[in-house]
């Protein structure tokens, strides 16, 4: 028997027992340590993709664990081994998939959405999306890996590197994530961000901050970048006024990093995109790669996850950890403790 | 003495005498054989790029011509060379310039709108941006190459190559100069256009086409590229239905190349871009290997050049060229002869 957290619809979150389920082959059977609550789970929790997930959903998919069981085709994890999980299901038969680009597979199930996820003390996971948490970091920080492996592909789609200057507009948690990656790649940059409390958060980690209802960010740009606006754009913000300003604050021939989810469609400057022959790159969750870097990255002493992890509830005060977020700008990270691992 | 087509502002050009210009060491003097009538100079004809050009501007830049005369400082052409124009001055000092962008200069002067252009007999300019035209083009078809280079521009941003399938959104001058530039690199492709006589055009040139008032465009693509919507989208048609379908019809990582020049700001279905990690590049004029590439495609047998170009009027009758573009879209493209070369 393990506990799980079941969405009923309507903000509501009931904690109940249940049956663990019979282990595949190829799957391992987890103790989930800690899992964070994402902006998607959040969509999840105010009752918008319902028609996607229902209303007797186990979701979560920022987790870390370790292997409790394995499959008996699993060959590379033994009991004990502390994990994360990269939660993608891909056909692998799609065009896309033979493209090479499974993480966009055309029939993706994207796990704790599509499938049951990880705000449950016992999940059981293939082996085939696992990765093996590197001694040094601990299980509430392994929690960090998922989004910061966002960060990641976004910086790896960008292709920044040492010397170009890049400008985040959004600094929640992803755009704060962003900042790290680019710090571990020695990319300067700023972030600009219109509300105070998270302008404070990102000044207190190091971070440069512009805020666009004070200052003068092309002017600003220029000065930090010898005369030049932005190499490197993310737009994190999904906010009308982001989707106009990733064009306007790019330089020529800059490139711009779409991270945010727009749930509308706004109007973009086309016309900066022809004049200045802009380049931009959507970009969508994480491959493999992005995972091990964001486990090096979480590996490293400078990671300020202190800062990041606001708060960690216990699975039974979930819905209170989703109060929180919706309350309070200045909450960055919950981490949801779904079991007794420490 | 010579003689120059001026718009007078609202609609209106003169034909006058002038003086020639002294001819500094590095320029050439050329006469002017034919000029084209683009998009730019129609919207200039309408009035609306008053506040750019004026109400004394001799426009035009898309040209062939003749050189009758060397300035000092000129070393690789001799008079009677035939030569085209690419119509760009840059700095060559501002950032973009030194990254080597001087094809979008951050102070580029527009040759034909921000200073002195191609509808006049003869014509000076400087020795740096002319290209021999080759023996076998015409003096008529060497006037499409500057169109012709854009294309191959738009093509080149693009990477298409041999083995893509590409849509194009817009069936004008420069949408079917696109499909040729695609053809000479073996790209596959379809048309879609929404105006009748532009299909009709089109699909005498041999042109795949669709129209999305009819047609099931993405059942079509899937059917024709194998299960995939397009790899390679260029967007010509600066419409809002353009604006979305560009994303739409692009396959997962596809790319979207930006070509029409859009007033105001459109919406555009950013979540697609996220969804498909689909890339957008802006493409505006052309580098000097964009106007070889364009010479060498009218140099060789394929090139439809009869088609593309609608009809021929001498200077003194450009008012009535600009007219019939008004008001007949069966006109694709109209040379204006300046002088009394043929």
């Amino acid at each position: 028997m393990s506990k799980a957290a079941v969405y009923k619809g309507n903000k509501t979150i009931e904690v109940v027992e249940k049956e663990n389920q019979p282990l595949k082959a190829e799957e391992v059977r987890l103790d989930v340590a800690y899992c964070g609550i994402c902006g998607t789970d959040r969509h999840a929790y105010h009752g918008v993709m319902d028609g996607r997930i229902g209303t007797e959903a186990v979701i979560g998919h920022e987790m870390s664990g370790v292997i409790t069981e394995c499959g008996t085709a699993v060959t590379d994890y033994k009991v004990g081994d502390v994990v994360v999980v990269r939660p993608l299901d891909w056909c692998g038969e799609c065009p896309t998939c033979k493209r090479g680009f499974t993480h966009i597979c055309e029939n993706l199930n994207f796990i704790g959405l599509d499938s049951e996820g990880a705000f449950q003390s016992s999940w059981n996971v293939h082996q085939r999306i696992l990765h093996r948490v590197p001694e040094g970091v601990s299980l509430k920080d392994a929690a960090l890996v998922e989004p910061l492996a966002v960060a990641c592909h976004d910086v790896r789609r960008s292709g920044a590197a040492s010397g170009d200057f890049a400008l985040i507009i959004g600094g929640g948690p992803i755009g704060i994530l962003i900042a790290q990656v680019l710090k571990s790649k020695g990319v300067d940059f700023v972030l600009s961000e219109v509300n105070e409390t998270r302008l404070s958060i990102a000044e207190s980690m190091g971070i440069k901050t512009l805020n666009p209802l004070k200052d003068d960010i092309p002017a600003s740009l220029k000065e930090m970048n010898n005369g030049s606006l932005a190499d490197v754009v993310f737009e994190v913000s999904a906010s009308q006024p982001g989707a106009l300003s990733m064009s306007a604050f790019a330089r020529p021939r800059g490139k711009i990093v779409l991270v945010g989810i727009f749930g509308s469609n706004p109007e973009v400057c086309l016309k900066d995109f022809f004049w200045k022959e802009l380049e931009l790159l959507g970009a969508r969750v994480y491959a493999g790669e992005d995972f091990d870097e964001a486990l090096q990255i979480l590996n490293s002493d400078d990671f300020p996850a202190e800062t990041v992890i606001s708060k960690v509830y216990p699975l039974e005060e979930m819905e209170k950890a989703f109060r929180d977020l919706d309350e309070d700008l200045s909450v960055m990270k919950i981490l949801v403790q779904c079991g007794d691992l420490k």
